[in-house]
């Protein structure tokens, strides 16, 4: 098996622009759909028409929804600025970046707070509301920090069942709530991870804005940015309306493309963004995270670019799903949830085996499978070596 | 005042080599010692005969203990090198570093925990060791964290008074211990901030390996690196040799000038590791400052560099401070702490007014001054400042 795929690897090797056009994403790719997305930024985007060629040792990397674009150049430039000045904290810098995401969110900045990425956030924001009797409430099927951090700090932990195809079942949470005799978190990852699924906004709002006092929700929206899904909200607007019961928890790691800058974000009401403060350690950020950060965020066409080419890949990916006949979830990130036409761990390591590196396990969802999207090159890499792997009976 | 000190600022502005080489501390910068440092080490020491220059928008800031020499240039290039790499975790580099670590310890891989700076190895430590009825002891005198996470976990604090000139009292600090019924975290900077003053090794390692089991001794040794004084030791022989009740604490931000990229790590038994761990978000640290630590640890030249510049200005610093009587402790550290001629706020200010920024209020320590020891050659602007003061008339 592994040398039919290997020669199936070295064909995809040699595949060129032209070859690529003759495949069945060619409408996808083809020059008209290019120009349209070139019409709207300023990158060009070479990766739309070459397949790329990873090894073992340099494989694709689709199993932690990194953005495999890399930064945006000005937000490089930023960070190898900062460099010369790292040998001191961001003092001045830090306060720059609090009132920029401020005026972003349409908040003043006592409602901010950064963090070291999201999971300091996570960390934090459920911490600050540890009081005696208090459950976490999450579905089944979601980012496991959340129940992670409850576990440590006792907290009793209430898993709330999907609904067929797991889709998140809102009405059932707010039973759990309801039912629950206590204080509640409510963790809720929107658009979630691993199914890559929007809560309906009206759902959720209605909820957040008539919900009772014993409880807080903790909105993860890492993923936002990617959403095309127009009844998507942010619970932003809530909480610039003056929401005392909403945290909302953001990352540079994903549409900015900066995991390993470690810069995130609390949004939430004064008094709760000084509750949470207290359990982040010295609320002091990397120089160069800082700095990139801020600079991503004036790139507005980077930021558009990053977005078109999770599109594109997107685009790639349910194509070749629905050819070989497995089911996905509609996809509003940059990663996409589907049924493995193998046990799951077999699966990802005859994808490894062919230098494609996928997601972990997600219980209880046996046997599917949470794939990155990374560019389109590697996204028409996977979707060969996928059609080979069929064309082979493999899968 | 202030115009007077402007034409001592201006006549300061204009010193050349040759003045610098007229100044009392000319001994200090003679050709013959610059030469030996130089011997030693592969860095050019500019800085040993330039006075610098700074304005009020660009002032000298000797107020947070950072490292002013900057980076070593390796961990700069690493840090560079890392930025491209960025939209994704250090994943593969962490587990690189953290084994760096162990060795220059003397200790195995779990002994290790990466923490983003020492912040989040003062809370995350405190914390794992937050059981009911615990107090925290500390000198009167020290490193505000501790403190500040305690009162947030609400554990009693037990503040131990200073001997006379704010020397550490460790057999009170033990007397605290003994008389208190419940577990005690012993918190101990060494050397301390702000007195930069070491504790006396057999004193700390024999009341260490006697110690009763309802205790932890967590020990910060940030600026261990800068010591001179033989009988200072650090505590990792302890924890190499099988301790479990110390927690040591270490940090890139001081001889490794590297306070901007928040590398700082833990090491201790592996059960106090993996405790300790459950508190730490993620355990993700920044690209770039795992890349520069790297790079940093390799650079042998640049520590001693560090430490001799360090050395350069403090002789400086005692010189200019013994010439205008003013008291001052013996520092093992790259800061010194004396006492001001005039009441503390006035005398900040009036460094502030020009351009040199010093630290903040130290309660108990009325009308005592911490000033971190910036390059040789800011420190010669500062010795000078304050014989122009002196001059004045005006300190």
């Amino acid at each position: 098996m592994i040398s039919n795929l290997n020669i199936s690897r070295r064909k995809l090797l040699t595949l060129s622009s032209a070859a690529v056009a003759g495949l069945s994403v060619n409408q996808l790719l083809s020059k008209a759909y290019a120009q349209e997305i070139q019409k709207s930024i300023a990158f060009s985007l070479p990766m739309l028409d070459t397949v790329v060629t990873p090894t073992l040792d340099n494989p694709i990397r689709l199993n932690f929804n990194e953005n495999a674009l890399g930064m945006s150049p000005n937000a490089k430039q930023a960070a190898i600025n900062a460099i010369p000045k790292a040998n001191r904290y961001a003092k001045a810098e830090m306060p720059l970046l609090n009132k920029k995401l401020g005026q972003h969110h349409n908040v003043e900045d006592d409602h901010i707070l950064l963090t070291a990425g999201s999971s300091e956030g996570i960390r934090s924001a459920i911490e600050a509301f540890c009081i005696p009797n208090t459950q976490l409430v999450i579905p089944e099927l979601t980012y496991s920090d959340g129940e992670h951090f409850a576990k440590i700090f006792n907290l009793k932990i209430t898993k709330v069942s999907c609904l067929t195809d797991w889709q998140i079942d809102l009405r059932s949470i707010k039973k759990a709530v309801d039912e629950f005799n206590g204080f509640s978190i409510v963790y809720l990852v929107n658009p979630n991870n691993p199914t890559s699924t929007v809560f309906k906004a009206n759902e959720l709002e209605s909820w957040i804005t008539s919900a009772p006092k014993n409880m807080i929700f903790i909105v993860d929206e890492a993923y936002a940015e990617f959403v095309n899904d127009p009844d998507f909200h942010s619970v932003d607007s809530l909480i610039s309306n003056g929401a005392e019961n909403v945290v909302l928890l953001k990352t540079f790691s994903k549409i900015h493309a900066m995991a390993g800058l470690r810069v995130g974000y609390v949004i939430s009401s004064p008094n709760n963004i000084k509750n949470i403060a207290q359990y982040v350690a010295g609320e002091k950020l990397n120089y160069c995270g800082v700095c990139a950060a801020l600079a991503s965020m004036d790139d507005s066409q980077f930021l558009t670019y990053s977005k078109k080419a999770i599109d594109v890949s997107r685009t790639i990916m349910e194509q070749v799903l629905s050819e070989l006949g497995l089911q996905y979830l509609k996809s509003e990130t940059n990663f996409m949830f589907h049924k493995t036409p193998i046990d799951l761990q077999k699966y990802r390591e005859l994808l490894q085996q062919n230098c494609v590196l996928v997601g972990r396990d997600f219980d209880p969802a046996t046997n599917w499978c949470r794939i990155s999207l990374g560019t389109p090159g590697e996204m028409l890499y996977v979707a060969n070596l996928m059609r080979g792997l069929r064309e082979n009976k493999t899968i």
